[in-house]
């Protein structure tokens, strides 16, 4: 995506680096970071310099080629990147598409190019796919960040809104802020606002209200693992999102590339939900007057947390699949359909 | 409620003056306010330095009596006072106890006293009734702070887990944030610290993937106003939470005074919404390493906003309503009992 004169992945290959945008520091500081071994690689998925499910497949597929071209052991490398986060099974499938090339550098960079640039298609496709769900005024409620930097590129819940506007139509998008990482308010809102996309946000407990008000007209959401089921992995809060939606007879779509299904895991049951740091909990960042990013506490001392990062919303909340293959059914049979359509673009080109 | 070694109110008469804890502070100072002028009064209700239904009632009942004392135009105050925050019916409801009585101004505040004292027996009583409701060793989910600081003393929701603390029992308290303000992490956490209660703060969008997973027994949240029908009206995100609650078989009660019911509005469309200032979405307040509290923006310059304060629970996601008479169903004839059954405490004395 553009930003000011230049076009941007969230990640890119940089002679013998890994050059991200640095998300953390959004919306205040548009930051270039770069990581130079496995090792940071990981940090950065764990850390959230980088995020986003389609988005960290990438950095840990290029994060093993790091490894092997620095003569690293894979193996060591594969699991302690595998193990940076639990819940995004594109980890795991970005992985897997680079380790059956460790042995030959140049070939594990390959590998790991092209899954990047496999994931730019598909969130291309899956906006194409999308468009056809949003009216020229739609109304369109999100949940955390699942843009151009959550997917390398276009983004999944946010590419047939980006799509639309290429077209001159006029989406109008409500963005849940999305405690505690405020992916919503943070970078949803600034990939929007950069794209000139009209943007509203609120605090995640509005939402519901504006579905009972009628106020939005469909729910997009990305996904980090959907399971065979059709139940959906996704941000914490996104389940209570789909319950409002629900409640309101607003549909509510799920826009995953195929690198999100887990086809072996059998429901959401089956999904590791990642426990964060209480101290997102108990702190807030943000912007000083002076510019500055500092980070302050909100509790009182001594309070205890729970922090899942994700929840689980069950198939039968599902409206549809957005993917780069098409829109499918939610549920068990529009997962398979969907896992049967898998990679038409890879394999055309 | 002690709060070290005194014991306070949430606001109190102090010689011609209306001394307050001013909430905007909490967690990180326990600071004691003071306005001597019913604009002050209407000023700390607008800006939240008293906040909670029950309490702003008491704080607008004492401010009609300040303009009687000081001549004032008694029709202008009452007026101001009213329109300081539009949902919370208490408002009106302290102010019409006091109204009858501004000609003589020793009278407007004895009249003030008067409801000031029957919301403190209102809300012990709601205390004891919802006592019944949970186990020894009850989790209970609520949202917003309906505690000592919404309801002068004991507190609304959180009156039962008081007395479950008092007999011995071992409540343990799930407490949402409650973005915007966070009077979840922020004031629930330090009164329920400050009680020895054991508690867990979670993001709002946490509250829903809790229940499902059944490690909450029952919700309890408060009110600001409850409908003819039974519709709720309480602190924006109330509505989702009773979505999921009711989704997964779990009680949803909502704990007021009869001070909170308004038999003229036939349902929650009848309830006026506040809608407050973006900032509250824009930005965050905290406390610095240093002390200080400080406010931070997390959004993109320019972003758009929409923060309606509250929102609409309709009845039938209400398992019941626990009012200082006792439980009644929720919905219409639950809310016909309850105001049948009203101020048995204050005909009693």
């Amino acid at each position: 995506m553009r930003v000011g004169d230049r076009w941007y992945r969230a990640m890119w290959w940089d002679e013998g680096a890994v050059a991200f945008v640095d998300q953390r520091f959004l919306p205040h500081r548009f930051e270039i970071a770069r990581v130079t071994g496995w090792r940071d690689a990981a940090a950065a998925i764990h850390d959230m310099a980088v995020r986003g499910a389609p988005t960290i497949g990438v950095m840990a597929a290029y994060g093993l080629a790091l490894a092997a071209a620095q003569g690293e052991d894979p193996e060591s490398a594969y699991w302690a990147l595998l193990a940076a986060r639990p819940t995004a099974v594109n980890l795991k499938v970005g992985l897997d598409a680079v380790m059956p090339h460790v042995s030959t550098p140049g070939h594990a960079l390959d590998a790991a190019r092209a899954h990047d640039d496999a994931e730019v298609r598909s969130a291309e496709a899956i906006g194409e796919a999308g468009l056809g769900l949003l009216g020229r005024d739609a109304r369109i409620g999100t949940h955390c960040n699942a843009g151009w930097l959550a997917a390398q590129d276009w983004g999944t819940a946010l590419s047939p809104i980006y799509k639309a506007k290429l077209k001159g139509w006029s989406p109008r998008v409500f963005v849940d802020e999305t405690r505690p990482r405020l992916q919503g308010s943070r970078i949803t809102a600034w990939e929007l606002g950069a794209a000139q996309v009209d943007y509203t946000v609120i605090a995640d407990g509005a939402a519901a209200s504006l579905l009972r008000r009628k106020k939005i007209d469909l729910v997009i959401t990305g996904a980090d693992r959907i399971a065979l089921n059709g139940d959906v992995a996704n941000k914490i809060g996104t389940y209570p999102l789909a319950l409002a939606a629900r409640a309101n007879g607003i549909p509510f779509y799920v826009a995953a590339p195929s690198t999100t299904f887990d086809l072996r895991a059998e429901s959401g049951d089956a999904i590791p939900i990642e426990e964060r740091d209480p101290e997102e909990v108990l702190a807030v960042e943000g912007r000083s007057e002076a510019g500055d990013i500092l980070r302050l506490t909100v509790t009182p001392e001594g309070a205890q947390v729970c922090n899942p990062a994700f929840d689980i919303t069950p198939a039968e909340l599902v409206t549809g699949l957005i993917t780069e293959s098409g829109v499918f059914p939610a549920g068990p049979d529009g997962v398979l359909a969907a896992a049967r359509a898998r990679h038409p673009l890879q394999t055309k080109s």
